[in-house]
């Protein structure tokens, strides 16, 4: 076969796969908010080979059904593996559309995170502006403004 | 860039790309009706890069808006370019989901109207059989027991 597999799921990436970071409030941390980056690819139910093609190239990540529109999707939320096997997997092997901004601004929130900064106000700010700036999938639940006054109003 | 983009490019159809055949009438062809394959890849209207590198890679086919969901489409019909650019490419570069079904079926049945089989009963009723167990994509305005029945009256 002539199919160079990590071009193939670049290549598949750049049509199913989304990269998206959710803040969701979280009483209990200091800052008050938990940082989410998550990056899912979809399939249709009856066609999952990619899917297991992409767990078995990641090495891990789950796949389990999307009960809103019966797919099935894959996807990672562990930052050690986002960082150790996904964004240099992107790195190496870029997407062609403008779906690469999207990387590019996960890549820096995850490198963020592996640095710890997401745990201060500031560094969670920062992070909250670059992910205000990724195309939005699916509804936002907190508007960037309204997570950024109130760390305002907490500092 | 490490990217391979003939693998890539067969990740982006897994995920996005359509193979079809329709079949519709045709009053003054011999036999009734027409066999119209067309393969065709979507993508979102405000990222077009990846359907103007596959554009460049098979050397033609249109670029539309697709007006029923807002996105863009790139579109191959002309037979001699999906004979000789697009199957070939989809023989050394597979797919990986069970879509492979689809493109075997496609590529039988382009196979077909190169020697001219669809010009004949017999021929095109053994197409209208292939396309039959294709997936159907958007719906079949002719089913495919009714072409079957017709080209039975005609012969």
């Amino acid at each position: 076969m002539l199919v160079d597999l990590p071009s193939y799921i670049s290549g598949y990436v750049d049509g199913e796969g989304c990269f998206s970071v959710s803040i969701a409030p979280r009483p209990r941390l200091v800052v008050g908010w938990e940082v989410r980056p998550s990056f899912a690819v979809g399939q249709n139910g009856d066609r999952s080979e990619v899917l297991r093609a992409m767990q078995g190239y990641f090495g891990r990540g789950s796949i389990r059904p999307n009960r809103r529109d019966k797919t099935l999707k894959w996807e990672v939320r562990s930052l050690p593996l986002l960082w150790e096997r996904v964004v240099p997997h992107f790195r190496q092997y870029p997407l062609l559309s403008s779906k690469r901004l999207d990387f590019d601004l996960f890549e820096n929130i995850c490198a963020s995170m592996i640095e710890e900064r997401h745990l201060s106000m500031e560094g969670l700010a920062e992070i909250v502006r670059l992910a205000a700036r990724m195309n939005p999938s699916g509804e936002r639940r907190y508007r960037p403004h309204v997570i950024l006054e109130a760390l305002e109003m907490k500092a």
